[in-house]
């Protein structure tokens, strides 16, 4: 589970960041930014073992995984949310406005 | 997703499928026995798209896919159970009861 799939989508005012966690529950996933621009989305899963289990196939990656994803510039680190359903995680994370255009300055022509 | 993990285990009175299917949910999944002894899973996922969508990373697969499992002889085609949760299916086979061990049989000797 490593290096479990993601796709990450820009849609108008958002970055959105989806990835697939089968099996885990929201309380075992961690969505956390680093310095404002790295997104880390981390977590574990453990197999649920009852005694007398005998495994005739094991495909299934098991443990922890990490993705980490480096925020563009114009994401603003202060509006993240976070919703998981049927296994799969989807982080949003809102853009800033963009920068208002900058007007003319005018200099004042002092008489010398 | 064609080739979505599973693991097959043998516990005591049961065969147990378990097969990764994030972002299915329990309407999208098929659950199939053909010729009582092969299970066959099917499912299909699609992306759900907006418009105004960007991809800057597309990794999770989508479409169909689907896993083929023989079941052991002492599989009990009649009696299975499927449950979907997190984005994980579980197929529950019961096994059939042992065979009785086979009395001697005791053969009647005639007066020739």
């Amino acid at each position: 589970m490593a290096a479990t799939p993601a796709d990450v989508k820009d849609v108008p005012g958002a970055y959105v960041f989806v990835v697939d966690m089968p099996g885990l529950r929201s309380s075992d996933i961690k969505v956390q930014v680093e310095e404002d621009r790295v997104l880390l989305i981390s977590g574990e899963r453990q197999r649920e073992e009852k005694e007398d289990v005998n495994y005739l196939r094991m495909e299934r990656r098991m443990g922890k995984f990490m993705r980490k994803f480096v925020l563009p510039d114009n994401a603003d680190a202060d509006k993240i949310s976070a919703v998981s359903h049927d296994g799969v995680l989807t982080v949003t994370v809102e853009k800033l406005p963009p920068p208002e255009p900058k007007k003319p300055r005018t200099i004042e022509v002092k008489v010398a």
